[in-house]
């Protein structure tokens, strides 16, 4: 009996993978292979020196990932073999079959990381194991297997140690880290995947402010678009999340606006600002000094930075620190109040990304973000970023 | 300055493609090469035939999505240089940039139909301008380039000609067509792809209940996972919507069902199963005999065989054709009071596909459809296979 793409067959033969007699095949143990433990191992490591290796440009004159380095990681995973043993090689395409459940169903998920370069020459990874542990979590919910997540960082590591020329000698550039997994199915049909893709690209990138000082941006914030929401995927790094978010980027842009005020619901919850999560610093509506961000109830994806930015305000505690919710009705009330001190994005990009303005229902709102200093989010910044680029000494950097 | 995965730099970068010229990539009109009417010409296709030919197999014994035939059509496109000549060329595997916008952010949608080899040898395509104008409506929601309908069809038509020996031999076989659509842009960061890849391929089918007879399917009703919802892009044949739907997949069949009935909202609105439109033929409410199906409100995919079957159904005029809500409250009532007659999916694969029982908040419904013959369901599949394999005249089949 045929499968299908529209419906599988009252069989289930969508669960099963042809050819393969493993236990994560069974029709009665759909989930099995998921929740396996066996990994790939680093110390596997095959590794492939490309024979010429390319010039290093300057990384500040960079667009935002156009450039990469001489090597790639990639490790397969078959569903009867397991995974294979991890590969460092030259930069190379992908090979990849026209069917892949990656190009049809967007069987894919990504990280972001960076390694940074200090004064004492060596370089870091900024709390990497929360992006590993993300990492899981996507595959998870993209039905992909699953892996140790301290083999990974080590592969990772590997691969930045091979190419750490391609580490900027800046106290402001850094080398960003792309672990990508991807869906290699080679067959038609909405399935769990019976190949997959784990591989990891590198790039040298520049400072997200070029000029050392804040650039605030301003923000398009309407209901028309929803970025996330409950019951989906929005707290998974996967494909499906960014691609559906261009359109709205777009429009935003149409009506002189930089990027996306992502809104939920009927009371137009504040949720996240183009691919970052979103800070408010304020007095909120006991009169407490405040610094507020979404909580992670599903719409909201849980950034490394957004963790730091709390767990640092925590330790100082010298203010409120709240996962609570914002709506529009809330942000308008303090405006007029005067009551909002700064609003800004946070991502692994830019750290801190100071708000200016919002145009909401036909109105321009301005945010006085950059009136206020921005104090806290240049103190953030600082705090941060001497930690990623081993300034100040931290347990939250990894050496590679 | 450098621009960035995590938010477009103040001076939106993302929004231009370097070294593009073109108006499409201005600051100021971001959205114009979406709307530019230029395409490619199927009268530019360049042929390249397979050296040797493979075997073709029995289409009854097949998985779905599994056997391709020897060709397959590519058509690239690029910000500065537009659309390039179709190729028809030996099916083989893609060489994509690992940084590929469809690899990472999703940036790609796809369409399915079907040609049908008829009793007097000719080879009908079903309604194939439907499928070419929802890929359009789905490549614009993608910020994926625009193209002529007829264009595509005609690129289609040729391809299905070369390879026109594998369109089975056969009154329930068929060829299934997979136009795919991918952002090819090899850099990361958000943003519109400069760079894109349409392509199609083929497979030969098995009928979708080999038997000849109607199999029921069971369904797991939950509200746990979301399929679509309004502002997202469940109305468009994205890949996103469907790698976030295997999760819930699998978790129907643990619990024993096969496939998902997709809710919505507080009240349970039933919208769609598995990747199927839904069906209810019942007496309503108001005690009139009605054939009802979601209204096209954002989250339901317009399907060509939903839109089919409420046409047909319409010309018969025996009974009320409606779009509209359907609560499981309004399902429960309905199957209490004894006024369900058959509930069926609709999709290119299977026509039609009966629904036997529904598990919600751990009752497992009986749905009668089996039991009603099921009349409804069948009449409809004949009435449209007939269409689909010329076995009656119709001007919703194209030839070949």
């Amino acid at each position: 009996m045929a499968s299908s793409e529209a419906a599988p067959a009252p069989a289930a033969s969508a669960a099963t993978h042809k050819g393969c007699t493993k236990d994560c095949c069974a029709n009665d143990a759909p989930g099995c292979s998921m929740s396996e433990t066996n990994s790939f191992k680093a110390a596997d490591t095959v590794i492939d020196l490309a024979p010429t290796m390319k010039e290093k440009p300057n990384p500040s004159n960079l667009v935002f990932g156009t450039v990469f380095t001489d090597h790639m990681l990639t490790i397969e995973w078959t569903c009867s073999g397991g995974w294979q043993k991890p590969h460092i090689r030259p930069f190379q395409n992908l090979s990849l079959h026209p069917a892949s459940s990656s190009l049809h169903y967007a069987v894919e998920l990504f990280e972001g990381l960076k390694a940074y370069r200090g004064p004492d020459n060596n370089i870091r990874l900024f709390r990497p194991l929360l992006n590993m542990e993300r990492m899981l979590k996507s595959a998870q919910r993209a039905c992909l297997p699953s892996f140790e997540k301290e083999e990974l960082l080590e592969c990772i590591r590997k691969l930045v140690e091979i190419d750490k020329e391609w580490v900027p000698y800046s106290d402001s550039d850094s080398l960003y880290v792309r672990p990508t997994f991807i869906g290699t199915e080679p067959s038609l049909g909405v399935k769990k995947p019976s190949k997959a893709l784990l591989y990891v690209i590198l790039c040298p990138v520049g400072p997200y402010f070029s000029t050392g000082s804040f650039n605030p941006v301003s923000l398009w914030a309407d209901p028309t678009y929803i970025r996330a929401w409950k019951g989906g995927t929005g707290d998974c790094k996967m494909g499906g999340n960014y691609g559906a978010s261009l359109y709205a980027q777009y429009e935003a842009m149409e009506r002189g606006c930089q990027q996306v005020l992502w809104l939920y619901g009927e009371d137009h919850q504040i949720t996240e600002v183009g691919t970052m999560n979103l800070f408010l610093y304020w007095i909120n509506e006991n009169g407490e000094e405040e610094l507020a961000t979404p909580p992670l109830d599903g719409v909201i994806l849980p950034g490394v930075t957004r963790q730091s930015i709390i767990e640092l305000c925590q330790k100082w505690g010298e203010f409120k620190v709240s996962e609570r919710y914002l709506t529009m009705a809330d942000l308008l009330t303090a405006l007029r109040e005067e009551r909002v001190k700064e609003m800004f994005g946070s991502g692994t990009a830019c750290v801190v990304c100071p708000v200016g303005r919002i145009l909401y229902q036909e109105e321009n709102l301005h945010i006085p973000t950059m009136d206020n200093g921005p104090k806290l989010a240049t103190r953030i910044l600082k705090q941060l970023t001497d930690i990623q680029y081993g300034r100040v000494p931290s347990d939250w950097t990894n050496m590679v």
